[in-house]
């Protein structure tokens, strides 16, 4: 039973959704997806590694951080979180996805501090001129999303590969189906028996759930290039700084409204929309949700504390 | 009555007691003291502004900040909270005492997010061979105190100047005293009338109360040398990380234990102690409060959102 809920893992769990400044109880942009026992952490707001604590993610678990851009409330976090692992003697490898100067400001901040990590940081110059496959693994890959805003930013969008099919082992066992054929029956090969016969694949496996996907973007001018990258993913984060009467300010400061965000969503035919980096002009964010379902049904505010199961 | 409430400000709030990393709801080192109306920010660990929020400390109060060296846990808050303050279209001056190499720190951060400050941000290098007068109002000098830690760092001690004296009312009406003559009364003068008799100043007015000072030590190794620069002082902040029984880890990691802070205070004369910067292999502190307790018995935790009268 445990192993199944293990495998159920496409799950996100939201640390904060404040723009700019901590306010309302509301924390700075972090995320942390859990894809099986794999846990990312996307963007790293001062106050992350508190966020962590209060919800039980161990730290210990991260091993692999996506950093937007450089504007502080997206990334700094990061500095007191990687410190926090040297301090709890971590050895594994810490991989960073960021544009290249973050890279430059930790050198600094560890010179400065005196320090030398106990454990790898390998860092990974993302660029920003177009989408680009930054990580893969087994599970899944991870691709940017070039987002229109002041300073270079990307977005993520993480996709889980396809699935071996499910072996049916009521009929695997009815024609005594040898172990070491399974593998080649979950890629989905046929099975020919010692006489000769095919028994259709289609006949000894289930096919698998579909694979999940989630794109994070975050921050962003309404900018509909974005559009193919995130096209039919279960679940979309897209930042909805103001409300649409304050569209001007919007495009003035490279943000996006509600009405931006919802659009988006509809045009690229996601499952499910959750909004956050909200100003800190707005207290009560129904509102905000409120106009962004008038135009894509299924959106919902991105809660902190507050763990999606994407699968 | 108002007047005699601000006119008592010597008020410093604890917002952070924990080293290192944030554990068991401890935040990270800052304090704020309050010296009449004016709000000086001391260390700036990550999650400072939220502090100060959550504590009803607005930052537009803060102009000075005095940050005691480059270990993370005591500056990382400061580049959120001048990007916050930025956000709220500050336009006075800012002042920071810290170690140059800060200055570098928050330049590279201003470059990489693309802002430039709507307010004069005022930096002053500190230096660590020995105490040096930093700062002087009409209220108040900071000193800074050369402390011994792995990397340079120093406390600072706030000390209210010599207050006026105060007019008797009754006394100055009874002889006539022209409102002219007031100001010389308070700096301690005599008076003499048209007949040319003397009026004793000690007559006309009364002693001012004492004028309060306040230490801050954090971090740094049992260091002697800093009693004769906090001899006195009505309340010392002295870090002990450590219980005695980590003695050795103490003195390998420049840090003090209970038994060192409360030393420092006995030999000191210090009127109060309170401690902080615990490490978080201590979740219950009552244990370090004992042991500081058993050599200097005016010793406190210095809990988050406490205000400490120093007057």
């Amino acid at each position: 039973m445990k192993y199944f809920f293990l495998a159920m893992g496409f799950e996100l769990t939201v640390l904060g959704n404040s723009s700019a400044t901590p306010v309302y109880n509301r924390n700075l942009s972090a995320q942390v997806l859990k894809v099986l026992e794999h846990f990312f952490l996307i963007d790293c707001g001062e106050g992350t590694q508190t966020q962590l604590r209060k919800f039980n993610i161990s730290i210990n678990k991260i091993n692999n951080v996506f950093i937007s851009h450089l504007h502080g409330d997206h990334y700094l976090g990061l500095l007191g979180l990687i410190s926090t692992m040297h301090l709890f003697n971590r050895d594994k490898e810490l991989h960073i996805f960021a544009h290249p100067d973050l890279e430059k400001i930790i050198n600094i901040y560890l010179q400065c501090s005196n320090t030398v990590l106990c454990y790898p940081l390998v860092f990974h110059s993302l660029t920003y001129d177009k989408s680009e496959k930054i990580y893969e693994d087994k599970n899944i890959t991870v691709n940017t999303i070039v987002l229109d805003h002041r300073i270079e930013c990307c977005g993520f969008v993480f996709k889980e590969k396809e699935k071996p099919r499910k072996i049916n082992k009521e009929i695997t066992d009815k024609y005594n189906i040898p172990v070491y054929e399974l593998n080649n029956l979950k890629k989905g090969s046929d099975y020919t028996d010692k006489k000769g016969n095919i028994i259709r694949n289609s006949e000894l496996t289930f096919a698998p759930s579909k694979p999940s996907s989630y794109a994070y973007c975050s921050d962003t001018k309404y900018c509909e290039s974005i559009i193919p990258l995130i096209k039919n993913v279960d679940m979309l984060y897209h930042e909805t700084t103001f409300m649409s009467e304050k569209q001007d300010i919007a495009v003035e400061k490279f943000h996006s409204t509600t009405i931006d965000a919802a659009d988006i969503a509809k045009k690229a035919q996601v499952k499910k929309l959750i909004i956050g980096h909200f100003s800190a002009r707005y207290k009560e964010l129904e509102p905000l949700l409120n106009e962004a379902k008038n135009i894509f049904k299924n959106t919902a505010i991105a809660e902190e504390g507050v763990t999606y199961n994407i699968s």
